[in-house]
């Protein structure tokens, strides 16, 4: 259980790229990051593209204002300059600047967290990837959602056989908060989103079920997509060519079928994260609504709750616990876990502890690698008119 | 608010087909059709194929020794004796034995009730509504699910704009009692589910998803499928070709899409049988293992559960109520208002009174037809790899 | 698992007292008696205090016209004429009618069926069930919601030691269709129901609460209640002295507590009724907006949820199953079984088997008397300022 | 909304009385107080009575080895000689210390924030509010659960008339960690709270139900207890004379009357804090387990859940949001809210702005006084054989 005392030896120096005033993701990085003061601390940032009001914004949640900088570039430059100087970034910026940033900051010897989807290409990620080995950095991606330690209840159950050998895996994360043609309109955090330019080759597909398909794979690392079919839709027309709605049918290697729903047009829906593994003898469903529970239900007998906090979960889930039962978590909690499997990363790296690290469980750069090749192969489909596609056809292409 | 009072003159003189001792199915046709005792009479039937063990059982729940036949044609022959003879028989047989046990009923003149999936084709369909036709007689079919009220609220909500222009329709019918290899061993009533020369092209497809779908365009009779894709597999291999689960997807005439989940290995769900229906300002969502309840999910909006009962609900639901607030209804209630309405077209049909009969709404051999070319749809996409089919090709090339 | 199959010889000969077109009592008693026409056959009533509404009804539910009494007395007396008499009735008239119909038909050597609460004193009981030992009659309560399965699987789980020692009991019957002032004036089935001289000495303690207190004695028929305190309201100054508010403490003679929330004036509540037994090692709740489900609470362990129709369910619970999983069952099952244990009570009584009848677990007479000592104690407790008062003290006075 | 930028000049230099590192307590201050890191800053403790333990623990966190203290004395008197001294001190002790230690703080001109209860007798509350007001600091209570903004919902919508007069309040803060004997034994945080030397006068009562009676009166200000009755048990003998258990009846000022359950030996009960205010036209319901959703209740209306973050909710309640939309908070939020809460009275306190300090709603001396007031008139009654007491008798006794 954690408490807040220090599991590396001191905070790293943390900035940020973006994650100013005017979005709300910035604060989820922030109670992440800086959750028991033990992990990371706080000491520059370029928050906003209007460098007043990033200055601003940045004095008053307790940077220096000289470490308050215009844009990430002067950033790097100057905090190179300090014995003091940042060891670590986190970019909170629209998809369309992470590749740059990304590799900036790289360049610049520093270890990397970024937003997901992690870039447009599975291309791109590769050469990250592999600037990112060259320089001996880390690079995370934020699947804010997986930090949940139910997932790795989960993942603990399926080892063991708790529900037999996987056969259907259901997937969906939707809401409806984009149902009105002017949702798009008065966001500024919503605006970029439906245009290709900035977005990507895709909207809720990279926005929304790349955490969710990051989960899936999480929960049950063995299973892999072998070919998959995408429909996607764009209800407010606006939008095209992104979607607005989406589904897939994916078929795994081992036989199991999936689907993933994913949509910011399912109206009214508050709830609509939700996983369930079917296999041949149970299941498991957990919906982000309620992410300290966790539903077993195995075929034939009582249905089980299982909840957070309690003995009887595997010690891998409850390593992850902070506030103990019957007090309640949240997405907080989430960020906060993901964001200290970060630094015990980088700090294993920094010590060269390559085993230690091998052995983290954690959103990687591989993972990131996967979110962008989930997009991919869904756009591919759906652009040849919802048709199945193989999901290594494209890649195994690239690395060869 | 229903109370048992006659709606029609007489009542019926009914006889079953099968529904004995040995099944779940013959119980809910009786409580259906006899939850008044004013709507039907059981005065005869050949409910099993053991004969000896069909008239034990008839005269156990009180149909007289003599009337109760060792098979369908002898009790048509005998009964056509009568001044008192039969006018209407259900059918609660093996799927194999709809289509004759149908045809031979209307050539005796009677009208006829029968289990999903109504036939093997909609070929079959079209020439038993027209035998229908010519005998003046009606064809109902038992979706038992189908009669709850509040898919009626469903329907008179999306018919007066209050979830906006339909774009998501979200179906689900799936358990887990096949999840295991030996389910089809032990039961009679699931042996020949999976028995292509009984059971017909489909296993779940037909057995569950054709209630679902026909609710379906109950709830929202203006939209028509345009083309689908279905996806399906047997994981008890034995099953083969015959699926025990399965994925369509559904594209709408009005550009809406859909997707249904069928299956009965989905291990451990209690509470898989799910509509529902996203429009462009709020969703509606029916669940039937909480039948009495609706979820309105109007975006931006408190989430509103509708409770069966109340006076805030639509005439049109409220005409089938019968216990009242407080009080829970089940699927019995769900079976005695199809039966009533099956009732009341036999009369009109009787009376020959043609426009009242236009305006009900119950499951009639139209439905059924839908159903078998559901059915149909599905399995020619899938047998052809899960690919887009149009709905109407097949069934066009029939009619010409 | 029963499917209709007759469990008696053949079915009694039944007749209502109340019940007619103008109240849904009557639905429920017929629902429930008539559920398979194998244990009670309706074939008489003196339904409405108006005759000629009387016979309208009555005939429209298949009554023969000259059956249809114009009053009680003329029924008995007419009836006991014919050799194809009634056998039974059913009275579901207001509570003030209840002793004098009973006692009239007792007297004319008729079983009796009685809506609760049974009388207004626990002296008429005993005067009655004297009486009715003479006749070797039997007499049972309507306790509607009592014949749900799943009380009987928590009986059978307490038994077994499942949840150890029973230390709390905490029963709810609320709801809100009282809460306004004009709810007394428009409904003909409510305004007697706050009138002392006709409903007696209590409104929702007897109306609702001796339904639940009836539960909890069947669910844990070892319990014996010690001593008690009522607090009683009228929040709707117009129904004082009666009560449409109350809240009850018990001790139990084991040591253990219970509470009673009963009302009717909890505003916009639906789903208020709940059973809820904690034991030193683990808890049961049920709740019967949802009656075929049951927690199973075990400390420091996950939760269960059981669901009817389960085969890991007790024999004595799956005894009175019927639609089987999946398919929902209602209160109309409930009252289908309570009136199943009346018929093969009474046709025990008939034959003459007092050991089988001693074995039979049903609301006879003696749950009727407890009802009303129930409300006895509750009503004697608030009336003297909601003190303590001792739950046998008057009943031995009575006995003595 | 809050994001974590600055509400008052400069975080406020605190530290920790108890709260080490073998107890659950202190991490929730933690949490609550270093959220953003722009209301408190921790700089020194005396975290533990075993001061190496603490030291070690204390450096664990961040704050300076010689500003981890062997105890508060010792604290109190070194801080006093630094420049940056400490100026605010949290009391995460058992309750027996918090009077001692409060006043000692208060002498040493420090602000207090203590855990609850706050003190055994309210006698001993109004000397400490007298010493705070001589002494111009804010003493605090964390009632923790307090914060949570669905409360100020509630607040806002009572306010508005949204559900009428109130009638009825249903309070419940139940689980069932204690249910076995052994539950005291093996844990030092709950072994002193079953010894009346160290918890005071009650166990339940204080530890849990004083949270959920403050939060009712956070609720509604303007319901005033008039006499209460409680009855109290120790399922687990060893615990006597304090209880695990209780059940207490209240009646207010306006005529409504409320219930309180609290208990730790409701077995496997992981959802027991429950708060439900009944009106005469709708009722409010808050669960903890789900403190982001409120269920309103409108007599005759479609049932609405309301759901946190939303902008149809009051400004009240959205001024203390964090996350958005979809983003579920948990208890860490909740404490969150209340320590800055705290920071912004001291704020205001230290500017001698009492105008501000006046409007400011948050667990203050007052809310710790009612505390200690509901258990001492819970315990009166109790010992006294369940009977009713005079809320205000003691009191204004105590005060002339």
């Amino acid at each position: 259980m954690l408490n807040g005392e220090k599991k590396i030896e001191r905070p790293l120096r943390w900035a940020m790229v973006g994650g100013g005033r005017h979005g709300q993701v910035g604060y989820k990085h922030r109670i992440g990051a800086l959750r028991d003061n033990t992990a990371f601390k706080l000491v520059a940032g370029a928050f906003d593209i209007d460098p007043e009001r990033g200055k601003d914004f940045g004095t008053n949640i307790g940077v220096e204002e000289n470490r308050c900088y215009p844009d990430y570039k002067t950033m790097f430059v100057k905090e190179a300059t300090r014995e003091d100087g940042i060891e670590v970034i986190s970019i909170a910026t629209p998809n369309g600047t992470h590749y740059e940033i990304c590799k900036a900051a790289l360049e610049a010897n520093l270890h990397v967290i970024c937003e997901k989807p992690l870039f447009f290409t599975s291309e791109e990620v590769l050469e990250i990837k592999e600037l990112a080995e060259q320089k001996g950095k880390i690079v995370g991606v934020t699947y804010g959602f997986s930090g949940n330690q139910m997932l790795l209840q989960m993942r603990a159950m399926i080892e063991k056989g708790d529900i037999g050998e996987i056969r259907v895996v259901d997937l969906q994360y939707t809401h409806g908060f984009n149902a009105t043609d002017d949702a798009d309109k008065f966001s500024e955090a919503q605006k970029w989103r439906v245009d290709p330019k900035i977005a990507g080759p895709s909207f809720v597909l990279g926005d929304l079920s790349t955490h969710t398909y990051y989960m899936s794979q999480l929960i049950m690392p063995h299973m892999k997509i072998k070919k998959l079919l995408c429909d996607r839709q764009s209800f407010i027309s606006s939008r095209a060519p992104l979607e607005d709605n989406a589904h897939v049918i994916m078929h795994y290697e081992n036989g199991a079928v999936g689907t993933m729903w994913t949509s910011s047009i399912n109206a009214g829906c508050m709830d609509g994260h939700r996983i369930r593994i079917v296999g041949s003898k149970a299941s498991l469903e957990w919906w982000d609504s309620n992410p300290g529970e966790l539903r077993y239900e195995v075929q034939g007998e009582p249905i089980q709750t299982l909840i957070r906090a309690m003995p009887y979960l595997d010690d891998m889930c409850n390593a992850d616990e902070r506030l103990g039962a019957l007090h309640v978590e949240g997405l907080s909690e989430s960020w906060a876990n993901i964001y200290l499997k970060f630094a015990r990363a980088i700090d294993a790296k920094n010590r060269g502890d390559e085993e230690a690290l091998s052995k983290m469980v954690y959103p990687d750069i591989n993972a990131g690698l996967e979110g962008v090749r989930w997009i991919e192969n869904c756009v591919r489909s759906a652009d040849n008119g919802a048709v199945w596609v193989d999901f290594n056809e494209v890649y195994e292409k690239t690395l060869s």
